[in-house]
């Protein structure tokens, strides 16, 4: 049987024209782009040229995009950083952050390096911003706001914009962990009032292993990873060359592409509510899905049962790859933290689908008819 | 003209057969490693039959290898846990070390986590060892010693295991930095007394943006880079997939390749230092080039003269790849700080040609003509 691949917010795949983009890359020309000699200034052009390309589509000087090797890092490092070079001594971030996210402002937290507040949450997952203004107007600290553009489980997208606003407003620093929505939507940043921005280029068909960091002009900051003087002093370490090359690429074909790709995905979302709910009793989506939400992301509880509980594990024998929240923490025992944080309703299974454009609806169709027979 | 490429510590080519082993990880297999299903298990499985060769090689166990992006990385990840998890409030160095570590001391040194001091050097460049006893000895502070394995400008080895036994006597905690060694010499890291090693595969034909950080099992660490749950909670941030799985391929042929390869390039070393003898005067070897050293790595010092401070610039000219120092260090206007830690001399240029299995006694035949013509 094919496989039907609906987890495309964990990863996707890799672009075939990414691909033939970075090959040159991955064979002859495979000079080190911090060597002087011509043939490493070729590598260094094909970064720099990939750099201008990023920020053109994201307008942004290229001077504040930096390539990482994940948006993990990206998100390590502006979160450090605010607290370590731009003074941040309070961090308000939500509870249903990506680890990437989470794990960081508790770090610092633990060693005592800024306190950690949390945002209210609205009754459909999105945040309360009243009470980040509320927060954000009693605190008399320099504050890091960390609150992701879209949501990786259930696919709220914040006011960004709102957002930044209040930021500027209060003084504070704005980090969004952006890696769901860079490739997936329009971005003009000398237009929003953010500090830092990331992005993963497998998310978008690009390759694993390279991320982007977008650094306001504004800001100054130290390394997060220190060494060479890679990436103008930004990022230690020979350049992923080829994966630089290949997030550039893939971020064209995504920009490119974006109205038509974003317009079918979402019919394939809505389509899928639709049969869902003409098919199965008691299901219920999470977040706001017709709302604020991104086109890629459908998060859908049904009802525990024996049969429910096995859900994720039926589906896998039948070839239909899905997840019960974000991969990067599929090892854990306890399910989702953001789900536990929207959905206190414990007689519920949670199951993320999440599209491309090269899903179809005859795939909907096949999943719906498998999630009847599996209920 | 065809290119000569004397420039192999700063990165070599991609081996076909590596990139022949990433490819269906850049095609088909594309499931993210951290998903549940099948597909992702696939792409775990991948992961983890590549951690165990690594291993093997090393002779190390499985649960002592993570892969992370880059070398550079790796050094910050282990510096940084020697400091924060490891208690250890002295750092001793080399001026000689990669910047990936002075950086990393550096900075955290600035910070006031550490106090630093540097190893006294014996002419010849190797560190002194009755110094870093003495050194060990007198200081009543946990104390961390990072001393790279190889000096990847000058290419002198250490002797790690005469270090490693000085840190146990002490209680000292040992990282080196074998990014020039990982894939050029054998390991044996049940026996070696270290805790911390690294390596970056574009070092030995395998793909950039990969690195690997070796943890000896009786130290426990926290990460580098906070997030989800990859690399055993190690290292966050979706595994480069293809990344890895050339970074076990790599060192496999590496390996395979040990004995023969090794021999014929420093038989093109020794070759080299015979022909520039005989062709040029007033050049000297840096380092203990015949003695303990990087069979990889020559480093020459030329007397300065106009013609010879245009030598870099003529060599390229003449499609001939050397470098000055460390390509990590390329953009720097001061020259290279290991040079300067070993020789006083101003009135020297200095170039280090660096080989890889696939030079010739043709090409440096070659070279030493060009550099007779230019100097």
């Amino acid at each position: 049987m094919q496989r039907i691949y609906f987890d495309n917010a964990a990863t996707t795949s890799l672009d075939p024209q990414v691909l033939e983009a970075m090959m040159p890359y991955l064979t002859e020309k495979f000079g080190n782009p911090s060597s002087i000699y011509s043939y490493g200034r070729e590598s260094r052009l094909a970064i720099e040229t990939a750099r201008k390309s990023v920020a053109k589509i994201l307008n942004a000087h290229p001077a504040e995009i930096f390539f990482t090797s994940c948006g993990t890092e990206s998100s390590n490092t502006a979160i450090s950083a605010a607290v370590h070079d731009l003074g941040c001594t309070h961090i308000i971030t939500s509870p249903l952050e990506h680890h990437a996210t989470l794990h960081t402002v508790e770090h610092l937290h633990k060693r005592g390096d800024a306190s950690l507040s949390y945002v209210n949450l609205l009754p459909n997952g999105h945040i309360d911003l009243e009470d980040l203004e509320h927060q954000l107007a009693n605190t008399a600290d320099k504050t890091l706001v960390t609150l992701m553009h879209a949501n990786n489980e259930i696919g709220n997208l914040l006011d960004m914009h709102g957002v930044g606003e209040l930021c500027k407003l209060y003084g504070a620093i704005f980090h969004s962990d952006t890696v769901q929505t860079v490739g997936h939507f329009p971005f003009d940043l000398r237009n929003t009032p953010v500090h830092f921005i990331t992005g993963s280029a497998h998310k978008f068909h690009g390759p694993k292993g390279v991320g982007l960091l977008y650094i306001n002009e504004n800001v100054r900051i130290s390394p997060y990873i220190h060494g060479g003087s890679q990436e103008r002093n930004m990022r230690a370490g020979t350049e992923n060359l080829y994966g630089v090359v290949g997030f550039a690429k893939a971020l064209e074909l995504a920009t490119a592409g974006f109205e038509a790709d974003s317009a079918y995905i979402k019919g394939l979302k809505i389509y899928m509510m639709e049969q869902l709910k003409k098919n199965l009793k008691g299901i219920a989506f999470n977040g706001d899905p017709l709302g604020r939400s991104l086109y890629t992301v459908l998060s859908v509880s049904f009802p525990k049962t024996e049969k429910s509980e096995m859900l994720l594990f039926n589906l896998d024998i039948h070839h239909i790859c899905a997840s019960g929240g974000s991969a990067c923490t599929s090892g854990a025992e306890q399910g989702s933290h953001v789900i536990r944080a929207i959905n206190h309703n414990p007689n519920q299974v949670t199951v993320r689908f999440s599209f491309c454009k090269h899903n179809t609806r005859e795939e909907v169709d096949a999943v719906v008819g498998r999630l009847k027979e599996l209920i």
